[in-house]
């Protein structure tokens, strides 16, 4: 038996970023793209062009590879079963993937497995959404696939607001969530391969802009040490329930009581970047490692903070001269560029810094990022401590 | 201006190793490779092959990016100063590069500075060795150029042995230097930029065994402080004097005076593998940014120790198996793979294991290195500390 192979499809950020961990395992790496520009399609020889919607496309792409993985959760799932019926290796299984496709189904999951959701309903028309609205106030309504980083989600806070989403519901049930009265927001991440192995890193503190994060902390500072072992043990009960292969990040509210899921995704994830220089084993190997049943690689953390912030498009189109101040100003920042254009809100790359004060790596990842973005324009700002 | 693109030539594991950190970076990464199935022809869309001693082919490649590096140091030196004299931007320069590719000229350098060589000479008959070796002892004799890794070293410890080199006189003046009685063997790394930046990691301790490198612990443990101190200024004096960018490597012999100059490498460096796991910035990192005149990163270590393994081809062509066990064995080990074939001696991977305690990471990366290898077949060595 020699190295295996594997197929991530998508060429997006996640696909770019595993790339480096192929490289070191040894394993050769194949990605199939939408298009032949994609941050994934520099980094590999082994490249495909392709739709992932067709079937014939992805079953050629299949027959390259030992494994199918993914950059996004947008594959149609009865094209994955198809896959598996026909022999090919997917991780995550379609099982798993349908409660990272289908709030309605993760939120019925989360409810049968005793974790703590928030008060939430599927919602067939405007008028059961109004009652839902009467009955708990601010509510979220979210469709129930195809959603990410703010999109197919909308606030309804009162009456008014039901006539803005009337037409949401041609395409069939929504999701409505009570709008949580969170302290801050966690996340946390764990790897589960076939073989049933399971490595939880650090709960992370992340905060979020219309849907993006843009900020997160390992471990969450000041988190509760009782809180924390709950969180690492649901999450693992919930790996464990779904067959998750692969990794999976849980997004959290934090509240007075507790916990409250947010959301499931299961590929590496943006409040998972901090482990490619915080952590022994990256969330990018560890899912390799993970979906080619590897064993899986240690956790545990590098430092006692790591900090991660999200260069997000602003209005400017030069990074470059940013980027060259902040590798100039900050030798310890470890910047991750996409390779991408620059639009409005889209994710162009990220900074990790590791250290000793949460409040110092946060500052210094976040001002790095928005920095390069232009959306701080403070070459030399006040550090909390010196690096 | 946008993101650069960097050009190496040659396609082995250094070029392979370049890729990770290009990704991170943002850099367009190119490889010029001799063939199509070298370690670096994986790692990159932008793959040519083609032969680097051709003037056309070298030009052509040139054109396509911004900078040209090397991963090795075999390019005629003649093709490079036109490239330079038509406009083209390459790092390390021939004129640094010269005393990288000739051993003779090195020599002469070294002395220029008033660095500690070893008592050398150039030597143009086996009479002229004969002399050397009756006045100084054991004698090392090298051709000047194109040796690697053992090839084109001889030990001459008597008149015997002057037989069996009669013929390498042929192609030209050889270079004798006086066996040296030493302790034990250091390395240092040095990287620095075309406007003069310099970064150096601390010095190590290798093992080598036929001329190849099979392990560096970093810092080199029990090192005087005061040695270190002169080695680092030492390596930052040639830095500067032989106006070196990108990488450079100096290879040294610990005695009871100090330390001796052995060897020269201007490109990432066996004896820097360690920096991948165990520095802020490793060392395929800082040589892209400094190839790029981008600001050098820093190159403090993340843990006490950090401990490197080679993994050396031996007589077993399955390495899959005995991978597998290493990273269940140890998940904090950082195993890389080369995606070589197996020959006896060849450099196919190495393992990086950083920690608290010196023989402890030494003892598990070099048991992990050698038990892919096959050289070592317990799969269950003692530790002298646990993980």
């Amino acid at each position: 038996m020699s190295f295996p192979r594997v197929g991530v499809i998508g060429a997006g950020q996640l696909a770019r970023m595993m790339a480096p961990a192929a490289e070191a395992l040894g394993v050769h790496f194949h990605v199939l793209a939408e298009s032949a520009d994609g941050p994934a399609t520099h980094v590999s020889s082994h490249v495909t062009v392709g739709d992932y919607k067709d079937y014939a496309t992805l079953k050629q792409f299949a027959s390259t590879v030992d494994v199918i993985t993914f950059d996004h959760e947008h594959v149609p799932n009865e094209h994955l079963v198809k896959l598996i019926d026909e022999g090919f290796n997917v991780h995550p299984g379609p099982h798993a993937l349908q409660y990272a496709q289908n709030k309605l189904k993760m939120r019925a999951k989360i409810d049968e497995l005793g974790l703590p959701n928030p008060r939430w309903a599927q919602i067939e028309t405007v008028d059961d959404l109004g009652a839902f609205v009467r009955e708990h106030g601010a509510v979220v309504l979210k469709t129930p696939t195809g959603g990410y980083d703010g999109h197919g989600v909308a606030f309804i806070r009162s009456e008014a607001d039901l006539e803005a989403v009337s037409d949401w519901f041609s395409s069939g049930p929504l999701l409505a969530e009570q709008l949580i009265d969170f302290s801050r927001e966690l996340a946390v991440m764990v790897g589960r391969s076939p073989s049933g192995q399971t490595a939880v890193w650090p709960v992370v503190a992340t905060r979020q802009k219309d849907g993006i994060c843009y900020e997160a902390v390992a471990p969450a500072p000041g988190l509760d040490a009782d809180l924390a072992r709950t969180i690492t043990q649901d999450v693992l009960t919930l790996a464990h329930a779904l067959d998750v292969t692969g990794v999976m990040a849980l997004e959290m509210f934090q509240t007075a009581d507790g916990y409250l899921v947010n959301e499931l995704a299961m590929r590496p994830h943006n409040t998972g970047h901090w482990t490619q220089d915080g952590s022994v084993t990256s969330q990018f190997e560890q899912h390799l490692r993970a979906v080619l049943d590897l064993p899986l690689g240690d956790p545990s953390p590098l430092a006692p903070y790591t900090a991660m912030g999200n260069v997000l498009g602003a209005d400017r189109d030069d990074l470059y001269h940013a980027y060259l101040h902040v590798l100039a100003h900050d030798p310890r920042a470890k910047v991750h560029m996409y390779g991408k254009s620059v639009r409005p809100g889209r994710k162009l790359g990220h900074v990790n810094v590791t250290g000793e004060n949460p409040e110092d790596v946060a500052q210094r990842a976040l001002h790095a990022a928005e920095f390069i973005a232009g959306v701080d324009d403070n070459p030399w700002p006040n550090r909390t401590e010196k690096a």
